[in-house]
């Protein structure tokens, strides 16, 4: 089948593309010697997250357990679970997964360490932790080197945890004006960190931290062991916008079908908030995608269903029924509203791959 | 099983208050001799469109043909499509769908007009059609009485279609300061079709307009049949800042954690714009919920599953792993994100129900 042939809205996975994304995020990270530890919140399908690993990933990432039941049941076997597990259920479904899987969790409390530490010695298995600190994005993490040395301490007398290192996110985009301070701000906690836990004498053995956006800088970082990005598989619009990639380089596309014309300047497409998520743009532009066929239409507004394209600078013709393809302001958000996905080669649709841990929230 | 014991992130369905919602609406169209037919893309479950019903709705309303699949398979037998049917795949389910449930769907082109006659047609079915018309949203909707009367015409001409009146989108929401300008402004449009219709012979049985938003308003528009509100079986902040329902009439909630406070001035949650959904407020405020526990906590911001509240004007004390309830901006698209809601009367959870037509975009 051709992609043209599909019914819309559809979210379309150019493979070539994502092959290529691998490979060139693989290839940086042999060149800096970096564990490459994917985050898979992005397409949240174990198909992607094997290539990632075929593709010299040494594990992947999730946020949630509901994500790392999917991927291990799949295979996967070496998890990241950046996100602080709190509570005693979540707590204990951790200590199963620690059974059929190499595990290593970030948390930045005592509260959360307490709950780890009791359901893995519950159940008679270790898991890795990663003490999450703060380096400016002002998310979770602890705030400085002596939080970070207390809590270290902590998970050190735990029988049942296994002291990893750190963990941190770099935050959002960095910019040529803010690059210089971006990364003395980030390196001087980082470098205090690895310090005061070297004068205690505790090992450091994961240092991680990298997101998409950064993922280009995270040479510069001190002390970095590993990054975690996530979107860079697919890339989207933000990323494009802030030089992360091309628009070329964006794999994932939504496939539309125009629908009504019956308002001058305007015309609308078959998906909006629920096929592309609401996410704004970030980069200082408006809007809610590109329209590759059409770069004078301007994806300018969203109902559920009802996507607006102001078409009053464009000079293309529009007819009802024909389709376009629409590159995503943020793709996370987008593959998370699908059940499916298309993955083609070219303009040949080779199969349909569920999205497995869409909803997996818990 | 009591809410406080639910993992979360969970959504919580308060019946009593869905009761009450449904109550409230099937009143104040009885009064006014107006047809309901609630749109179920809000909630998406057909056990609360069989409880509509029960209520006194006439029938119901989709948007997408997916919807309304999963809807007719579970025993609901009068739909509304109110989104125009593009494309021989979709027509032809449309047509497969006549056989089984009355069907009415609302266009505003020849080209869907044709597609939907020619799929009829070659199924031996009858589609009922609504004409759609702008007023002044600038979405779907044909600009005049002119256009109206032709399209009519043409469908009129169609054997297996059969006219049965006209349906708009009576916009957003409506202030004291915009009301007067509104009401005449769609009035003098709706007139001047149903003049141009009865002069040309042409019988109008159904008039369909009405939002939550505009509901308690529908009485005052211009020969008005019947409304399609969506939001108001759970309601949420929107349509509370609006002044629609009170906050109080917000049946949806979500229970979140409290996973990380190592931030100052912060607690991050376990939900976030993969739970909520990041539609903005629209009514000039700003956050992405009301916090029920903590009315001087801000839902700040959001990242994919961290949920920011800003509670430095708070003095409430934050623990980890404490529960707290959400009240979400924008319930439609929340729903959207869930794969299951957890149906609660008082503090107990009565049963669990999947959202069957979540993701059903096609």
């Amino acid at each position: 089948m051709k992609i043209q042939e599909l019914d819309t809205p559809a979210l379309v996975i150019d493979l070539d593309r994502v092959e290529s994304n691998l490979a060139k995020m693989a290839d940086y990270c042999r060149r800096h010697d970096l564990n490459l530890r994917p985050h898979t919140k992005t397409h949240k399908m174990p198909a992607l997250a094997k290539k990632q690993v075929e593709h010299g990933a040494s594990g992947i990432t999730v946020a949630k357990l509901g994500e790392a039941e999917i991927m291990i049941e799949a295979g996967l076997d070496h998890l990241l679970v950046a996100y602080p597990i709190v509570g005693r259920a979540k707590a204990d479904r951790l200590a199963a997964l620690c059974e059929r899987a190499e595990m290593t969790v970030a948390l930045d409390s005592f509260e959360s360490a307490g709950f780890v530490a009791e359901s893995t010695r519950n159940r008679g298995v270790k898991a890795g932790i990663l003490v999450e600190v703060d380096v400016g994005f002002r998310r979770c993490g602890l705030q400085d080197d002596q939080a970070a040395l207390r809590l270290a301490e902590r998970i050190l007398d735990y029988r049942s945890l296994e002291f990893r290192g750190f963990l941190f996110y770099p935050g959002s985009y960095v910019t040529q004006e803010t690059e210089e301070e971006h990364f003395s701000q980030v390196n001087a906690s980082l470098e205090r960190l690895l310090e005061s836990f070297r004068k205690r004498g505790i090992a450091v053995g994961i240092v991680s931290g990298g997101s998409t956006p950064t993922a280009r800088f995270s040479h510069r970082f001190s002390g970095l062991t590993e990054i975690r990005p996530g979107t860079y598989i697919f890339n989207d619009r933000n990323t494009a916008l802030h030089g992360a990639a091309s628009l070329d380089d964006c794999a994932a596309t939504v496939l539309v079908t125009v629908v009504s014309k019956a308002v001058p300047g305007k015309v609308i497409v078959d998906g909006a908030s629920k096929t592309f998520s609401s996410d704004p743009c970030l980069a200082g532009s408006t809007g809610f995608g590109v329209i590759r066929e059409d770069p004078d239409a301007v994806f300018v507004a969203m109902n559920e269903e009802h996507g607006h394209l102001d078409i009053s600078r464009s000079v293309r013709n529009y007819s009802i029924g024909e389709k376009l393809t629409i590159i995503p302001n943020h793709i996370c958000a987008t593959v998370n509203l699908h059940n499916e996905v298309f993955f083609a080669r070219g303009q040949s649709v080779e199969s349909t791959c569920p999205v497995a841990a869409r909803g997996k929230i818990r």
